[in-house]
């Protein structure tokens, strides 16, 4: 039983998310489905990326992950599959992927005559990834390609006595996701946030008074930045409208 | 495995699809749920028929769909069962299944003495979708009824000069969704929003200046417009106050 | 297929709840993961509890009940699993499952070195129910303990000539539940709501003129009060404001 995740940026409110779950089971009735997320904000790739790049290596070999964050669709981009070891991506050609190792495939799919030119979503990108679950292998799919669209998430830089990156994603605590490896944080250095002092690195956000901002390693690997308090640690929007 | 749908005006913070699929299960172990939409807003009957008349189609045949807008329940009004093709519904008689094809079967379900009279979603509705999951068929649930609660969505009309539709739906992106099919639309011929000229029919909403209206035949199949720009061109609520 | 239920204050827009349900399916492929709900708001003890006891028990046994709401996490608070019946759960020691019965059975769960401090729902809680899933026994995933923190919610207290009971949860409806069971209502018996009159208990919130706020047993089993209307009652954010 196949697992197939899906993350978009088309909301829960309306039936597209269905839709393709609809065309996923007709091809792949044994297809386990999972949701990374449909909140993506409209249009926002880099978003997609980060959250996509979090989550799927912790999904077992075999995976398929459907990425649709494509506010070209329709337009000349192309859209394509990939292949990782033994995951498998459907996604547009837009950078969403750009986190795979070099060592990846790629193919770009076939566009379907019959295709919506707004939902590539339903008529494209389901249709690839049911076949993917039901035995089809990525060369199958289309043409293989060696150029895929690379925009990878920004890094962090040094100007000699400082590491400096930027906030990369917010998420629904208000914490603010930066791109810097806790590796380059030496002990006792300290950390600024938009030109306010955070103190030294953490190891978790109840480590400190409350109310006060506190860095820690998140759990996604980098420097994450919180506002405080022990009994309700993680209030929405609580950082990010001063920092 | 029988697919079970899920349609209904509960939202996702509170337990009430919990308490559903916790019904479902136990009645039907081996049932594939799938979330349509949880985010219909309240009572609204008429967002939830043009949803789930968009989706249920293109799930397989044998699927069940459970779907609850209900802002008579407890009243007298009744709960109704139906079959058309290969598909079966549950549902509150008060036209939300009005896109059903005339040759379509109903019947109406008895309430159970103990069912909450502001719960038929877990009480009735459950129930009855478990037992078609593991078998059991319409007319076994009730009796048959031939005179549903009939409420179809709008159909445009037609002024001589002009067709006259109506804005249906709006989605995620403020994409406003008319009901006026494409074959209606002689090309070349002027779309006007409200007072507002959008153009002629595009192909998609990439295909118009940044930031200008567009119409387009949506994944819907009708006509949609949406307000335009290649890099983000689905700001949420972008159109919407505007038109 | 054992079925494993989440309930969290992870919000469904980042990927916390994907990269637990990783974990799980990494660990147990076979589960059944079903959302209970994932927008308990954040920190909030209580409402997860009152959410999480009102949908266990309507799950077949055999069910894994995986609950984190956690403002304390990485702090001393113990990580616990716990058994009544034929269910099973893992959440965090702060009071979450202070509904379960005496003679329910509970472990400390070992923190594993490598977990992150900030994310046991993935690093301690996931892995832990899936090794219930794949048939671990409770006793194997840690030392029993008889001291699990209680914290149940409030009960209702009678001066003499009134029971006073008091607000435990708004629903998406902005139905106002009480803790006030219905049989402490006697027939005809005035119901107030912060100095309100609602009139006596009623069958629904149908049952009442339109606009007016209504007092009826909901279906979580306690009185529960509503504004109503019988076309579309359940008007979001109705009555919070004004009670």
């Amino acid at each position: 039983m196949a697992i197939i995740t899906l993350l978009t940026d088309f909301g829960i409110a309306d039936s597209y998310v269905a839709e393709i779950k609809a065309v996923l089971l007709a091809g792949a009735p044994q297809a386990n489905l999972v949701d990374i997320s449909h909140q993506i904000p409209p249009g926002d790739v880099q978003a997609g990326q980060y959250l996509l790049n979090r989550s799927w290596k912790r999904f077992p070999d075999g995976t398929i992950h459907l990425a649709v964050v494509d506010p070209g669709v329709g337009s000349e981009r192309r859209a394509i599959a990939a292949q990782s070891g033994g995951h498998r991506f459907v996604a547009p050609d837009n950078g969403l992927l750009s986190f795979l190792p070099k060592n990846a495939r790629f193919v770009a799919l076939a566009i379907p005559a019959k295709a919506s030119p707004t939902f590539h979503g339903r008529d494209v990108f389901a249709p690839a990834a049911a076949s993917l679950a039901t035995g089809a292998s990525l060369e199958s799919l289309g043409k293989t390609i060696n150029d895929p669209y690379h925009a990878p998430l920004p890094t962090p830089s040094s100007d000699g006595a400082a590491v400096v990156g930027e906030v990369i994603y917010v998420d629904r605590f208000g914490t603010l996701v930066s791109n810097i490896p806790p590796e380059l944080v030496e002990p006792g250095v300290r950390i600024r946030v938009a030109g306010t002092e955070v103190g030294p690195l953490r190891r978790t956000f109840g480590d400190a008074a409350r109310g006060a901002l506190v860095a820690f390693t998140g759990p996604g690997g980098t420097v994450w930045g919180l506002r405080s308090g022990r009994e309700n640690s993680r209030g929405a929007a609580c950082c990010a409208p001063t920092l």
